[in-house]
């Protein structure tokens, strides 16, 4: 299948530099011989993670997403630092923005969110046995609200369409399988 | 609680314009009086069709992408062109795509991919009644194999973490839910 698609590499610049978002713009030769630009946009990758209380409920966060304009209910997730595995990541991620340390963890997924135009990867956690570790250090110009919230009221606030935000959205659907028994829990590991 | 998240625009400028991505560099006033850089990418929106044969088999592609450097399995998809609604372009897409006509539609969900640095929304649709009206046209620089698929397959592909393209992932988990008859269909119509 992939012979009959693959594209390849015939020139590759970066076009914009910004603070955050870096932009290349490469040439492309298709199967059939023809070339195309490829406009894309550079992407660190990312880790997030569907932290689950002992009492069932889910630990979420509220938070402005300025190109979208509005907040959104979230599970905490961020970019990789350089030579972070996304386990590292993960923990990082959910200690700055919660102030909560997880004893087990286990992957969910891997999600690739933007494949139109970025190579964001995004892989999902699932962390248990969590006990309240610091306030949580939010980042440099990001302002959290944290929640514990029940399974129930998540699957309400995602078929009303209130989920959008995809990470969440697909760890959420992934968390009523496992819960009703459909699915079985992915094998936990003491960190 | 949106307003102790709320962050006001103090200065928007568009720092790249390419063929197809534009990339916007802001000046945010967070709440507690802070002003913060906001890089995001324009999207003009997408819509995604989840397109079922009388038999129940779904309509799949097979495109390369080539940020991500590989091909997907995903469902027929893309950007909305000026003016339309996005049912508009879900019907365009599957026609120009697969070169398929479907009787009834339904909106299945909205998914936001990107917010971290984009304002992407994909609104999904459900099509059945679909007959085949044409070869499809494919896009300038745009190759594609159309495939039918149970879902069966496409579940054992998605747990089996090979459907990680977030659109075609979701819109999976939800037709596998109403299939099963957890969740309602959606009202369809016909066009």
């Amino acid at each position: 299948m992939s012979r009959a698609l693959q594209e390849s590499t015939v020139d590759s610049a970066l076009v914009y530099q910004g603070a955050f978002l870096r932009v290349r713009k490469d040439l492309a030769r298709l199967p059939d011989g023809s070339v195309h630009g490829r406009e894309w946009v550079m992407h660190p990758g990312a880790a997030g993670v569907l932290a689950l209380g002992d009492d069932g409920r889910v630990l979420v966060e509220r938070q402005w997403r300025y190109a979208m304009g509005r907040a959104y209910v979230e599970i905490p997730a961020g970019k990789i630092d350089t030579g972070e595995t996304t386990l590292q990541t993960a923990r990082r991620e959910l200690l700055e923005e919660t102030g909560y340390v997880a004893r087990e963890w286990a992957p969910l997924t891997q999600i690739h969110p933007t494949i139109g135009f970025s190579n964001e990867v995004i892989d999902l956690y699932v962390a248990r046995g969590l006990t309240h570790a610091q306030a949580h250090s939010r980042e440099h110009g990001e302002l959290l609200e944290i929640e514990w919230v029940t399974l129930g009221w998540l699957v309400d606030e995602l078929r009303a369409g209130r989920l959008p935000d995809v990470k969440t959205h697909i760890a959420v659907m992934h968390l009523q399988r496992m819960v009703d028994g459909d699915w079985p829990w992915p094998a936990f590991e003491r960190v």
